[in-house]
């Protein structure tokens, strides 16, 4: 696959990237696999399964991760949740702990995989509605979501090398309403498909320190 | 001096609030207690000095210094730092320490503070220009000031007994110029006082959940 990437990319100037997707077996994960595999390679990594496995919540694993797969073109995360329950019930352990996945998980993998992107590479992470739209039992995610969307925009002036990042925040999707649909009465679902568009405008373009909103 | 206040609250029918002040010995901290000492009891905590001591970034200290304290009317956070690094030199580690007093240090200070606050009682948070506005070497506080106001935006509706809870957003302080002029180039300084003045409209005001940028 790569010995036919560089031949396609030489030969009939398409450009195709090696692109890995983090969280690739999750709902959101999915969809974003199915619309850029159909043009580009793509390195599969999930919690427990995948091309290889990583654990967000451990700085060590991630290191562990880059170290195998080596230089990529595009570092995409459709991975990470927070911790869903009432204020009352959030604690200073719990609320740490939902942070770890999402929020450190994805800033781990920015600080840990620069050095893994080649010259114009891109980061996308994934955010979420509730850090503008807070919803009960959601306040972990809120302020994870608005963390992350703070990070981007200002990792966004500092990346060397061309290297860009943005940041998709979709509500809640079509795929999802089973699972969420009881803590997002009122949320107009959007089908996996238009996340995964987005996903695509900021692997596949040129702009950086954008937030993506599907809605 | 609570048994004044308590005389002056039923006999003169003004209302004197019993202030936790957390930071009061920062630049920011100092004008805060000057401008609401002048119609409130103010209790002073530091890092090193003050009526009583916290370290923020250790959840014990904060539920001690509770305990000590006891009930009160506001608790106000005029303290915390970010970990100002150029990006290439974060790390998980740096960066996660960076975290711990300002972003998860003020968060606790909300989950556990929430019994001792009488009814209708307030937080008033910080966090800072750099969530929308983004510098070289600022992206652990960047990070750190969007996490704050997507905590408060989705705690305000959550609190309880009519419990409420704002951000003040200072950009640098006319105090603050020979400390951090260098990283804040072509931002025009605010004296102090007005971000006193936000303070008090958060703690003496009626509204919630409100980001009150001092620009």
């Amino acid at each position: 696959m790569q010995l036919l990437s560089k031949f396609i990319k030489h030969v009939l100037k398409v450009s195709i990237m090696k692109i890995l997707v983090i969280g690739a077996n999750g709902t959101v994960g999915q969809t974003v696999v199915k619309e850029l595999s159909l043009r580009h390679e793509i390195i599969l990594v999930g919690k427990s399964k995948g091309d290889y496995l990583v654990d967000l919540a451990n700085p060590a694993s991630i290191a562990d991760l880059y170290s195998k797969v080596g230089m990529v073109d595009a570092i995409v995360c459709a991975a990470g949740s927070g911790y869903f329950a009432a204020m009352e019930q959030l604690t200073p352990d719990n609320f740490k702990a939902g942070l770890d996945e999402k929020l450190l998980g994805q800033i781990n993998l920015v600080l840990l995989g620069q050095k893994f992107l080649t010259d114009n590479g891109s980061f996308t992470l994934i955010s979420g509605i509730l850090s503008e739209e807070p919803i009960l039992q959601g306040l972990n995610s809120s302020t994870i979501n608005a963390a992350i969307e703070g990070f981007v925009v200002a990792a966004a002036i500092e990346l060397p090398r061309g290297i860009r990042i943005n940041v998709i925040s979709p509500t809640m999707l079509t795929e999802s309403i089973d699972s969420y649909g009881a803590f997002f009465r009122g949320f107009e679902p959007v089908d996996g498909y238009k996340v995964a568009l987005a996903y695509s405008k900021s692997v596949e373009g040129a702009n950086t320190g954008q937030i993506y909103k599907v809605r």
